[in-house]
């Protein structure tokens, strides 16, 4: 046992609770639209802000010290990635979460060539797999980093030279492998530098071939392997490049029609990602909905004052309860769940931070999914939808031709009448249940 | 003869001129990359913002005083819409750009039914067309007006109502007919009100499928009745709804794919549009091209610090020069064209202010594409552009699989090494021409 | 008695109503922090959003279609307006908020001089202070609509014409002199178009010194004419302007300072407003606490994708708390209240739409409110603010000179070490409360 | 001599150059309005970006691979220091630029205590004055980084903790001891962390209260201690922080004016801040000169894309024009200057990068500041924005009160008729000059 959260107990459920550490909202087995709580909102953790983030932003360095960072163990890099796990593991218990998820870097150093590096990926998801069948902690997904090493810094897949693109497979190869060792329920991609600083030095048509042809590797990889999970792209329309390709949800729709995956692969949707594309997370998330390829979501936040990605915890219930209503329209979650890609402020220091802003945003959720479920069930919002439609309900317009409907319109003039959209009242209605 | 315009006389290309009225730039004979610069840049003028719009904005009515706007003529709309077109016309004979746009509501009156409409686009189109065969002035593109009528105000083939699908389709039929009629070389769609005010009252599945079975019938139509031009979508993310489906090239594209019609229809691309989706227009124009879709583009720029459309004229020479680089590069327009989707400041009250604006807008787009044209022609940025990429010629990776190349990469321990970018020195060369 | 609200009742308090139109929240008479709900939020209800304005958009007329717009009376404008006064205190009696808001252009028709529509300004003074006596509605504010009709295009104030700014002055006697007739709280200026298009035709001081003397003039007249109510600037960066001169509270502050106004202005803080200058609403309400001119609130959000004033209905309870939980902590208002500047969807067309959106709002607000009374009544909040700053409490570094410190640093080897911020922590005791 | 520069020579005027590293533009002896060019732009190279910076974003670490980085030097600090300024002062050497720009953290490694860092700073100093010596070099301004160490994670002056408001009270006045040794024109307060990351945890007014202080004691310090430079506040929106106190002129204005300092301070503008804030860089500008106190500019730009500062070389001849445009109408620079605050972007890794990045951005501020000159000079601008104004020449209203006004508007039925903007035409203008 580390001593990182010494002193702290295992976070209860508690309604009634007078202390900062307990769960008001998150009964894990309470029972909503005939499912756990805990098996809708399938939380998880996200290793690389937790535990491998320092605190840096662009204009300062490090504020968090934790006993693994390699500045705090004297260069022994593989004893401090287990300690990190060690920490990490503690964490789940404190908090119970069911899934946690991984980029190949938060839990391997770095070794000086791509086989040493996949063997210490090797050696740590061994340890990490004797951890999970200890406790019970499962994967929800892995992914490789494929941003960070300067060897990327002009892409991995759609970087102009092939020996990166080459470098790029072998490491997702290896992180498919590490997934599927850890019975991981998704795998994912997020091309953080699958984009282009400048268009005076990019082949866009170029970049989206190699970008199309990974993407049918890494799928032609993970089914022959025996992966069963599900291949996840998570969109993101910028940051770090000033173009990123994977821009939204629509954009990636079209991209998985070009190159035949639309069965293949979903998508992993975050709010701040959301709001950087200039949508509304629960748009996203209705459209991915409608077009079939819902996956998973990723659950931080954006400061809407703050034009990049600021990840932080979830605080506006309202807000969460309209993405849990597309989720649960849509059915839930199949192999996704609501991983906190979130990290804390840098200057929230200490180990309490941590776990309080898991705790925190786990109630959120629960009241969101809560709210959402309880006006789902009520059925008001969706009768008042699809009175709003049913003039559709058998009519032929949609077999019928441009000349034939314009012959039916001189005919019977037609004479459209607007009816109202009742926008405030459904917001009234929003705001009875949440 | 209108007196609209008088006093002023026909705009003449003189690179010394002195006064405010000539073209110091645009000499329409010039020879550019082997073509006349007049067929390079086909330039157009919309009817709307230039002859129809009375200079309002949402916080104050009309400023424009025109003796064609219905106030000044006494209800006779007809009569109206003749002088309007009288005006339109001598404008064109005084810049002697090639072309015009409009919508159907720019040009002939609002009737009360369907039928009287038609009937008076018909009358209209008449009167345009013997216009244009005495001048020569051709049409790029008609178009639909279905977002200004509160009928459509819950949007036109989107619309919850199928009466108003109804009526949008009959519209848009009438529309092609005039289009083919006056030989346009385009028909465009902007879907101004298809897209949604608020999630809770909308079917996001539903309304796309209403979208391409309407845009399915618009194509079969206009092929069935032998209009030959270029069907062409207009992206734009969101105003007036708070957001539109066709929010920009990759989400048009996706849908294109979605109902087999990307080999049909194509984009014209507005540059206010591209940056409020988070775009640059540049970004707009190369993907557009990269995809096979690019057809035409409006010239029309936004403010930057305003979040909305602003429609202004251009005024920035290397953005312009930008955005036709990529033109040139997918080989310059077929049916597009320049169309400047542009209004006057409201303050810009007087006649003289319609023409300087035009003037200057084809100066600057002049300048910017022969600034385009001498870089694309030295080959300097081209030529760094594929070095860039030239560690791809005959490399196999493309054809391996995820396994083989990890396997390569270990063998042949591959570690890639970073390659300068060179960004400040290509923004160097390009400055060097612009 | 019109039959505009016919078959709506009054809007009755009860916490478990199953109807549209009841109150679940706000109770007038419920006692918080030692005062009745209503005199805490003192509600106003915005005569030109409600009953002036025809739901055009910048790509769309008119979709409302009332009884008292014009073109639905055959030209008797002063009819016209007495029917929109007779419906807007029907709607106040079914609503029963306590106050109203109005431009002298939202209820008198303009005159064909500047004596018609101050005349006709007083005879429709007459007729609200007759209803406003029957009912007990009171008149939270009047102010000058200087915006609108084209003579203020280039501004009102700060206009180049000195003609515009005698018109504008004249305007705001005669609307103070309106506001204080009708004992109005307070009198606002709004600066719609105080700022300017372009750059290249601006002379920026000289403006400032316009709109510098504009402010005296109008403060001394308010003064000397013995209206004791406040006078409030309202805050806005752009729209319609491409840049406005009262930008934000931190811009008033300086524009007052320099004037010496401090003492004598305060503002109207609107959340739209502060959003599109990059500010949460709750900063406006703290930095204007904090500067001693916090002053009155319009209450009506923006869509966060959208860069143009939507000014919805608050629909969001913990951002509304947010902002009350600052106005509360600043002593609660004094002359102000809490406006609601928002309008109806353009597809909200009916008359409950109206009454829902009000009544929405108002129990939004008493939700947000009671949640902030209650954190700032436990004191959790601002016992962690204080022990934030406790080191401060004693030190006389505020008092040193940099050298004195200096040497204080050297000689105590001071070396600070950082202490959480406990932002999630934070968040959490909020959300406990919301 | 290092040989980081190997085979670069020193950059010569040549208009005719056919090479990457000539300046076509910036010949610093031609006369421009009666003074030598280079005493028009003060062109300073800033030491923080192109000798200090790594490379790192947020999602990716260090690119540039210098022989002066700490990992580079085997943990001799010092030393690494002096080869950094042998080699910024060749680049100096190669440039010809008059000027440049630090912080003290770039200069001086960080020491155990205040007391080492300070001595360091001291060494340095002398190192670099004479090298300033040698070459004649010049200092435009100094500064104190208060924003990267962690004990300035939560502010600097405004700090909740008054430890960290001493050491950063002994810094400033460490730093501007070096400013003065080394004969600096100017000191620059930037105040990164000075604002904060939310509203739950802050007290706005007793911050504001802070830096209000903190200011004064840096005025009277610099005063008493014999420095004669100018002292400047450079103003910036948001990043790191959430939101920071000096948001941009207008509000710096404020808070001087509220401290009494609007005759000390001047600001420093940034393009980028400016962008930020929701301004246009030439709106700062005018704002600025109109209010006295226009101190000196950086001149990088921000990608309009992205929503947080990309410190870009500036590109856009037009852009630049504009700024240049108000500076001149101002007077031009005194104690200021053109400081490049501009980072390489993190693909571009060589030397040549960092020279081509240089000679790029002085050419096009000086095809700019050319531009804006002729134009100036013509008056074609300055006479129109004149005559916009005329009317108010031998006016009396601005001695008038209301009441006089408003019976004036009635006695004489004063109309006020619209006047053209002609924003187009002046934008021509423009266009013929740059």
């Amino acid at each position: 046992m580390t001593d990182f959260f010494q002193g702290l107990a295992p976070v209860r459920f508690d309604p009634d609770a007078t202390d900062d550490l307990s769960f008001r909202h998150y009964d894990r087995d309470e029972i909503v639209l005939g499912k756990r709580l805990e098996d809708h909102l399938r939380f998880s953790v996200a290793w690389w802000h937790s535990f491998a983030w320092p605190g840096g932003d662009p204009f300062g360095g490090q504020t968090f010290q934790r006993p693994w960072f390699p500045d705090a163990m004297g260069g022994d890099t593989m004893a401090a990635a287990k300690l990190k796990a060690d920490a990490a593991f503690e964490m789940f218990a404190l908090l119970g979460q069911p899934f946690y998820c991984f980029h190949d870097a938060d839990i391997r150093p770095e070794g000086d060539s791509f086989a040493e590096s996949a063997a210490r990926l090797d050696e740590m998801t061994d340890y990490l797999g004797e951890k999970m069948e200890a406790t019970g902690t499962r994967l929800l997904w892995g992914t490789a980093n494929l941003f960070s090493h300067r060897r990327f810094m002009a892409g991995a897949a759609t970087n102009p030279d092939p020996a990166v693109f080459a470098y790029a497979a072998a490491t997702v190869k290896s992180c498919i492998d590490a997934t599927k060792k850890l019975d991981g329920a998704n795998y994912v991609l997020w091309g953080g530098r699958e984009g282009y600083e400048t268009l005076l030095n990019t082949d866009l048509g170029r970049e989206r071939q190699q970008a199309g042809r990974f993407l049918c590797m890494a799928v032609d990889y993970a089914r022959k392997s025996g992966f069963d999970g599900t291949i996840l792209i998570e969109p993101k329309p910028q940051e770090p490049t000033k173009h990123q390709y994977d821009y939204d949800v629509a954009t990636v729709y079209g991209f998985l029609k070009d190159f035949g995956l639309e069965d293949e692969v979903r998508v992993n949707i975050e709010q701040g990602h959301a709001i950087l594309a200039g949508h509304s997370f629960e748009h996203e998330l209705a459209l991915a909905a409608s077009l079939g390829i819902l996956g998973s979501i990723d659950m931080n936040r954006n400061d809407y004052q703050s034009g990049w990605d600021t990840d932080q915890f979830p605080d506006n219930v309202p807000e969460v309860a309209r993405a849990y209503y597309e989720v649960l329209r849509a059915g839930g979650f199949t192999t996704g769940g609501t991983n906190f890609d979130a990290k804390l402020r840098r200057q929230s220091l200490d180990p309490v931070d941590l776990l309080a802003a898991h705790v925190g945003a786990m109630d959120v959720c629960a009241r969101g999914l809560k709210a959402a479920a309880a006006l789902l069930e009520s059925g008001e919002l969706e009768a008042a939808r699809a009175a709003r439609y049913a003039g559709w309900d058998g009519s032929d317009l949609m077999e019928m031709d441009l000349d034939a409907i314009a012959r039916r319109v001189v005919d019977e003039d037609i004479r459209p009448e607007p009816v109202s959209g009742r926008q405030e009242r459904l917001e009234n209605i929003w705001n009875r249940y949440v």
